[in-house]
């Protein structure tokens, strides 16, 4: 980490805006020099508001009303002037514009750092305006975004590291959502278990482990545009590469009768109708000694990627290791016959701010 | 990585140097400036002789006998100086004398990339000498040893990234040698086995899975050397911060009778004798429900750092997910209630080279 640091911009103070903050109050080479939420901006917070978390006071009564992302840009530019650091913003949001907006950041010369995966599983058009933006390694700006997948888990950084020594990826396979591996840890084990799904998903929901709406999760498009994400990093995959996580195949769990159910609580209420279709799967599966996983699969030598609903021995460390709601994911490759393999928690504030404050030290550690 | 890139300085040229060259031949902003075993000197290898293979060759024909250490400091800063580029030094050796050389080659501003043991676990003094010359981490000379623990895999990134943002590590557990692994894996299953230690030995010194004598192995040495490495990254830990590896509370898998016997045929021939006791600790152990699995524990909440045989329930990842000659390991923290776990190949030139690659490229990222 530089002498001089860097400066730090943070959009979102959410669940894991607040916990970026409190990480970053512990490293002095991180400046954090502006918080803004989707109402107010908070400019120059005062470290001592930023360790106590008194900063929240602060940016709610804050006169400075939420500015415009090119407001930002300039206020940012005036600030890096000022204090002669490089700039990094994190996007803790989930918003659209923001996402769009960061060719024009990077294009300022500010770094990204994002928790956020709608820009990296985007369109493929906005990831070739990241990509040129971010092409000179050596002085430009820079991107990361560990957090996309798996939270802080070693898994981008792994899969940069693997290709970028010339190892050669064959595939890459895992539960990626925390919450569709909660659902099947419980529904589907070893042992056989005889809950119903309707059920697991009923509990899931009521312990804040699903979206408001269970069909955000089950629908497994949170799982594409993770598998977008890595899929970009791979070059040999270039024929199979997703436009954008639309055009992953991707299994939804949601039947199909309940796929325009606007409000989540009569879904929930109306599942129970297809426990037999799910109750099928599962003995179908047992019978073989298998148990189901839903999961992302990139399987370069194929040229497939897709997320979908998959049995695997009851042997298999996606059955026997893999517990609550963990990620794991397993790189095959020439090196790695043996599968490498990541497992943990793969969401939660704490954990997700970890690899952005760990990204954010690389930045530091680069440009500062 | 930079525009200019850095010049790289491989000391050690067996498996893993030539593997690491291999690697390095397609990353042009990497310069290999010099290769030397124990007994010749090549300067400025030619980029074909590197892709083709042919540089051994050139460095078994070199007139230049290999450079006292001092000599190859003068020797690289002239080249530093001709290129205007950062220098860092690969210690692909086993050599004692290289690794107390470390504090010298960081002196003289040179980075170092090692999958070298010795001098991170060796005596406390030159741990904190290596410490000392590596404080002005915005512009100094770099340490990295990823390859030091579980060789490509990430494991001393991950810790680092845990403890840099502030989480804390309660407890980390790992199956830390291969070739402990196999062996265990073999004689200790689940299921039940009555495969006798002996003829397991036996079969993994065939098989080149031990060193020519396995009490190298068996002794634990090489996994209270791992641990030293990583409870030196842990600050909450210093109580217990191991003085070296030899102050590590190590259980040897040699029997007493047989830790004075020279030869490593005489010692496979001889181990029969003591199978009785293995059979009965294995028999102990499931028993229980039970698998033997001999492990490196830092357990940072008692203060305490051992290698052991240990025992752990069938159903436990160390006994379900771990096969053939894997390393695993877990790193319980307050952010991490349920392990972050990382398995894979802890050993083998490839992967190994890997670990020391990737290192290099994040000295290129910072210095180049």
């Amino acid at each position: 980490m530089s002498g001089k640091g860097i400066n730090v911009a943070i959009i979102g103070v959410g669940l894991v805006g607040s916990a970026v903050i409190q990480q970053l109050s512990a490293l002095p080479a991180l400046h954090i020099v502006l918080l803004q939420n989707s109402r107010k901006t908070l400019l120059s917070p005062a470290a001592a508001a930023l360790s106590s978390g008194s900063w929240a006071d602060a940016l709610a009564s804050s006169s400075t009303a939420a500015l415009p992302l090119p407001e930002l840009v300039t206020k940012l530019q005036e600030l890096a002037k000022e204090t002669g650091r490089h700039t990094a913003v994190v996007d803790n949001t989930s918003n659209d514009d923001v996402a769009s907006f960061y060719p024009s950041l990077l294009g300022a010369g500010f770094s990204v750092v994002t928790p956020n995966k709608k820009a990296l599983s985007g369109s493929l058009d906005l990831y070739k305006q990241i990509q040129a933006a971010t092409a000179d390694a050596a002085s430009g700006p820079l991107l990361y975004g560990e957090s996309t997948v798996g939270a802080g888990l070693p898994i981008i950084g792994t899969l940069k590291d693997l290709i970028a020594t010339g190892d050669e990826v064959e595939k890459i396979e895992g539960v990626l959502s925390g919450t569709l591996s909660y659902i099947f840890n419980e529904f589907s084990t070893a042992k056989g278990s005889d809950v119903k799904f309707s059920t697991v998903v009923k509990v899931a929901k009521e312990n804040g482990y699903t979206e408001p709406h269970p069909d955000a999760d089950l629908s497994g498009s949170d799982v594409s545009r993770k598998l977008t994400i890595l899929s970009r990093l791979i070059p040999s995959l270039t024929s199979a590469l997703p436009k954008g996580f639309l055009s992953v195949p991707t299994a939804s769990l949601t039947p199909e009768p309940l796929r325009d159910i606007a409000s989540g609580e009569e879904y929930v209420a109306r599942l129970p109708e297809f426990d037999a279709h799910f109750d099928e799967m599962r003995a179908e599966a047992l019978k073989e000694g298998k148990v189901l996983r839903y999961v992302g699969v990139i399987d370069v030598l194929k040229g497939e990627v897709k997320a979908s609903l998959e049995r695997y021995p009851v042997t298999h460390p996606f059955a026997t290791s893999l517990t609550g709601s963990d990620n794991i994911i397993s790189f095959t490759t020439k090196r790695y016959e043996r599968p490498l393999l990541v497992q943990g928690a793969g969401a939660g504030a704490a954990v997700t701010a970890m690899g952005v404050t760990a990204d954010l030290i690389r930045v530091a550690e680069r440009r500062g």
